[in-house]
């Protein structure tokens, strides 16, 4: 089956926003066997609209549209989709049903404009949108699929989890396409491809599997395409050449698709039953952010200190302000004794820290920007690395977090 | 001028890569007057490049093309661009010279296949590039311009700055396109929407200046958009649609176009000489993290907790236990008691704090996901706010750290 993107949305034709739904739609397509041939975005012109729907739903068996659908004026999708399919608009209860609940829910005044947005064309399935108030809209027409959809990402997402997918998979698409991202941090892209070494000495390669290369400040991905007709077919190829990557490079390889690091090393607190704790300074809340973003980490993550002052790293985590006069708060010395600091003050397992020069000023020919020293606290050892992260202040505290959660990671698995 | 941005890549259409070469492309061609109607993605098929061509060199003044200049098998960008312009290849010395020299520079063994990149279609001006080694293309065909680009978002960039787009300044476009954003937070878009009005009572509306509404989770966002012959005129409209929007909802809109919370809240902290501490639970860091994203935020922010356990809360902070166990952590008490707290123990101006249900689990029917205090802590008053945030997890803690910091926003202003 072949299908064809649609955005709508005027903020994408003047750059305003980047449009990441045409990639997650496409992963998702390709995740129950759908290619996607065409992407389009047009702006919030009803006949330009209207003029994509007939181009789209001629040419392809699946047409996703999202954007559009808000309540205000500069909406208009929704009149676009009626005259396409030559229908009008009627009142959805359950939409609207969902409205009045949300609205009470947050506590905001329900006014007629909200409630417009249950209105829907008379002739589609109802796509309820459990995380928003707009609904989408579904048709089939003799064999070809055509959904609605917000261009809000997190609403978009909820409907292609719980309905598009769903459905093509039920529905069957006569092809099995699967990705496999073996996620590695901590080696530079070159390095990772020499051990790795000549991919057609890997495995046999054809125009049904594949292997990229994705870098990221985060560390580089190794993603594994594969197209067949079978799922277990499709598998056992993705699965005979993640083996041979493993092989070459497991150590580096924390995490397959969307595991972050924070779940990979709360999973192994949680087994291990130990508890950790987080003491800050450049990367200033962001390891705590990452760790609590995983449901139930409140069981293994004690607290979290972001001692950006050097006052506050002594009187928070006993630092001995001696060491912060001798040595600087970006050093070796106040790394460990912070890491070591925040494990004994808050009673855990393990203490991890950080410090360093986020830029883009505070740099010297010493202490670059772009220094950062990562603490880190056991029971057995208290130790510290050093990192030299770049010059972009946002881009060295993600680096940083990423290189002191593979520093607990590698340390659980006794790899460091 | 109106024009088409193309998109020629397989990574694109499977989502592997999310494209920001066209929001860059198109933000970049509206500074120079150029309007962008409609924007394509295509794969590496020669066929579907062709027509894709047809379409846009049809409708459009200009098109601009990326992706599919490589030196691989699978690159075919160059020979749909001599079909569709009836041309053949020859050598571009230039072209070849940059790359010799390029290769050498970087110790890489020139072979054929990057010597075949200085090829290009006979009829075209070629666009040399700095940063890589594919050149672009430019054909301008009776006052229609094509122009061809790698894909690479640094190379392509290096060919818009020094080619693109002061060609186009250069030729003229006879328009001027201006647009400024207004952000606000903590007002649901159909709300604020209410509290603006009709728009055509606003201002008077034609096709050359329009007002859009963008909601997000940290807030919905005005777009103005202006379009005329000088910057000057164009700068008088917007500026009145801004001082009508300003009246109406003049409170919500807490700064301009890039600008985030935590710069506007810096700025102000840093203008009234106080600072900063936070105390976070469910936010779990992000508040620290986005304060400390802010150049000079060593100056007002003194220090975060990130408190997850009652422990913690307890003896970071000085929350009573008993105020714990009476009213638990996710309580109005609480909020306050951890605001005032880390003012205290910071020794700091102004304290804030975050105690939610993040989720999934953890709710109850009392204290369902989502229930959030907020509380603020300065030598006058100690208060805490209640929101109900919605059911995901990220959200909550997104939605949050916004609110967190909107509330000091209007503490300082005054609002509430």
């Amino acid at each position: 089956m072949t299908s064809a993107i649609l955005s709508i949305g005027d903020e994408l034709l003047i750059g305003q926003v980047i449009n990441t739904n045409q990639a997650y739609i496409a992963e998702k397509l390709n995740s129950v066997g759908v290619t996607v041939e065409r992407m389009i975005t047009v702006g919030d012109k009803q006949e330009e609209i209207l003029r994509s729907f007939v181009e789209t739903f001629s040419h392809f068996d699946i047409v996703t549209v999202t954007g559009g659908l808000g309540p205000t004026h500069d909406d208009v999708t929704r009149s676009a989709v009626c005259a396409f399919f030559k229908t009008d608009l009627i009142v959805n209860e359950e939409a609207l049903e969902h409205i009045r609940r949300l609205s009470e829910k947050r506590g905001i005044a329900l006014i007629k404009m909200n409630e417009d947005q249950a209105l829907v064309p008379r002739s589609c399935t109802v796509v309820q949108n459990a995380r928003g108030t707009a609904p989408g809209y579904f048709f089939d027409r003799d064999g070809k699929f055509f959904v609605v959809m917000p261009g809000v990402p997190f609403e978009m997402k909820g409907m292609m989890e719980e309905f598009v997918v769903p459905f093509l998979a039920k529905r069957g698409t006569g092809a099995v396409i699967r990705h496999r991202t073996l996620k590695t941090t901590g080696i530079p892209e070159s390095l990772l491809a020499h051990h790795i070494g000549d991919v057609d000495r890997l495995f046999d390669r054809d125009a049904n599997i594949t292997l990229a290369y994705l870098p990221s400040p985060m560390g580089v991905r190794l993603r594994i395409s594969a197209k067949g007709e079978t799922g277990g077919e499709v598998e056992t190829r993705i699965k005979e050449v993640e083996t041979r990557l493993r092989e070459k490079a497991g150590k580096y390889i924390y995490g397959i698709d969307e595991e972050e690091l924070e779940h990979v090393v709360g999973k192994m607190l949680t087994e291990r039953k130990l508890t950790l704790a987080v003491a800050e300074s450049c990367t200033g809340g962001l390891i705590t952010d990452r760790m609590t973003d995983v449901p139930g980490s409140s069981q293994y993550f004690e607290r979290g200190a972001v001692s950006y002052s050097n006052d506050s790293k002594h009187t928070d985590l006993g630092v001995p302000l001696s060491l912060l006069r001798q040595h600087g708060a970006v050093s070796k010395e106040v790394a460990e004794a912070m890491a070591f600091g925040i494990r004994v003050t808050a009673n855990v397992d393990i203490g991890i820290s950080t410090t360093g020069i986020a830029g883009p000023t505070g740099g010297s020919p010493d202490k670059p920007v772009g220094l950062v020293w990562i603490g880190y606290s056991d029971r057995n050892q208290t130790i510290a690395l050093r990192f030299s992260l770049g010059e972009d202040r946002r881009r060295i505290k993600e680096r940083a977090a990423q290189a002191a959660l593979e520093l607990v990671r590698r340390k659980l698995l006794k790899l460091v």
